[in-house]
C-alpha cells in the first residue's frame, strides 16, 4: 500500500476506494517532536481505547471515520482531508493554558474553553482565533462552527463515558476531516496521547504527561486506562 | 491631584466629578517595558495626535473619552473604567503576527484581521480567544461584540483618513473603558506608540518600530506624522 503521510506516532496508507489504513506505531513523543521514544505496545493500547471511544461516540450520533478496528494495532477508516486546526477543548485548567494565562493550576473551567491551533510544527500549533484562521484559509467560518459545536458534544458525551469509570476528562485535542462529500467527520485518535486524563479520587496523571514530565510508569497508565474504557 | 495609575509612558490624575487628567510622558518603552528611554517632546506629540484622532472619531459617531486637550501635553477625559482587553486591528501582515504564522511579511489583510490580547506584563499580553476571556473574567461576551464592532469602525475611518495623508494604517491597539453608565468608549491614546505607520510610497516606517528596531530618528518620524495628521 502507498503511504500517504507518516507522521509523529502513526502512518496513514491509502487502501483504495476512498478509504484508508491508519497504522498506530510504538513512538512517543513530545515537545513538537524533539523528545521521541518507542514504547512497547503503545501502538496498539492506544488504537484499542480509540477504537472503542470512537465506537462509543458513532453510537451517540458522533459521525466518525472509524470503519473497521483491524486488531492489534490498524484502523481502516474513511479517507478525510484533514482540516489543519486542532480543536482543543479544556475542562480542568493545566497545560499550556496555566502557562500562558492566570488561572489556577487544576480549577475547574465551566463552561469549558474551546482553543483552535494551527497544526504547524515549525511554529508550534499556535493558537487561532476565528480571524486569522480564515485569512491563512485554513477552512471556513462555518467550519469552524461545526468544529466547536461537535466538540462541545463530544465533550459532553464522553467526560459522563470517564466519569463513569473513576477518570476526569481534563482536556483533549479533536482532529476533523472533510470527507469527499464535503461533511465533516472526527479523525484522528482519541487517546492519553491525545487527552489529558486524572484519576477522580487521587488525580494521578494517566497520560502522556507522564512522558512529557518524565514520571515514568507510561505504559503502565496507558494499560489502565484501556483497562477502564474497556469495563 | 491623586495618582489612579502610573503606566509605562502615561500618569492618570484624578480630577473629580467623575473625570481624569492623563499625562502623555517622554518615556518610551518597547519589550513589555524592558528597554526603556526619554524622547524629548515625545509626550506631547503623541497627545496633540490623539487629540486630533479621538476628536475626529468623535465627529464620525464614535464615542471616545476625551473630553479637553491641555496643551501641550494633557487631555482632561471621563473616567472610566478600562477593560483589560487590548484589541488589535491588522491590515497589513507583520510584527507578532508574522512571528507566529506563515503570513508574507508586509501583505494585505482584506478582511483585516482583529486580535484580543489580555493586558497583563507578567504574562506579556498573551492573544485571547472570546472563551478564554470570559473564563478569566475580563468582560463579558456582548462587551467582545461591541469592542469588535467599534474597532472595525474606527479602522474603516482610520484608514481613510490616514490614506489621504499619505501613510498605511499597518495595525493598530485600541483600549476601551466603560463609562459610570456601563456604555463602552474608547479610550487611551491613537499615536505612533499604539499603531503602525508606514508612507504609502515609500513603505518608511514611522512609529514605535523605529524604535523598538533602533531604526534613529524617532522624533523626527513622530513630528512628520503629527505634521501630517494635523494637515
Amino acid at each position: 500500500m502507498k503511504t500517504i503521510t507518516t507522521g509523529k506516532v502513526k502512518t496513514v496508507y491509502d487502501a483504495g476506494e476512498g478509504k484508508a489504513i491508519i497504522e498506530f506505531r510504538d513512538d512517543i513523543t513530545a515537545g513538537d517532536g524533539a523528545k521521541k521514544e518507542a514504547k512497547e505496545g503503545k501502538g496498539s493500547i492506544n488504537a484499542e481505547i480509540s477504537a472503542r471511544l470512537l465506537r462509543f461516540l458513532e453510537e451517540k450520533g458522533v459521525k466518525t471515520h472509524l470503519k473497521e478496528f483491524v486488531r492489534p494495532n490498524k484502523f481502516l477508516v474513511t479517507k478525510v482531508e484533514i482540516i489543519p486546526v486542532e480543536v482543543i477543548l479544556r475542562n480542568i485548567a493545566t497545560g499550556s493554558l496555566v502557562r500562558r494565562f492566570p488561572f489556577e493550576e487544576g480549577s475547574e473551567l465551566n463552561p469549558p474553553i474551546v482553543e483552535f491551533g494551527y497544526k504547524n510544527d515549525d511554529y508550534h500549533d499556535p493558537m487561532l482565533n476565528n480571524d486569522i484562521a480564515l485569512a491563512l484559509g485554513l477552512c471556513t467560518r462555518d467550519d469552524l462552527t461545526v468544529m466547536r459545536r461537535l466538540a462541545l458534544k463530544v465533550n459532553d458525551l464522553l467526560k459522563e463515558f470517564f466519569f463513569e469509570r473513576g477518570i476526569l476528562l481534563v482536556d483533549f485535542k479533536l482532529e476533523f476531516g472533510k470527507t469527499h462529500e464535503g461533511e465533516i467527520i472526527l479523525a484522528d485518535e482519541i487517546s492519553p496521547d491525545t487527552c489529558r486524563f486524572w484519576d477522580s479520587e487521587t488525580r494521578e496523571v494517566m497520560d502522556k504527561d507522564r512522558f512529557r514530565k518524565d514520571m515514568g510508569s507510561v505504559i503502565e497508565f496507558y494499560s489502565e486506562v484501556r483497562r477502564r474504557v474497556l469495563s
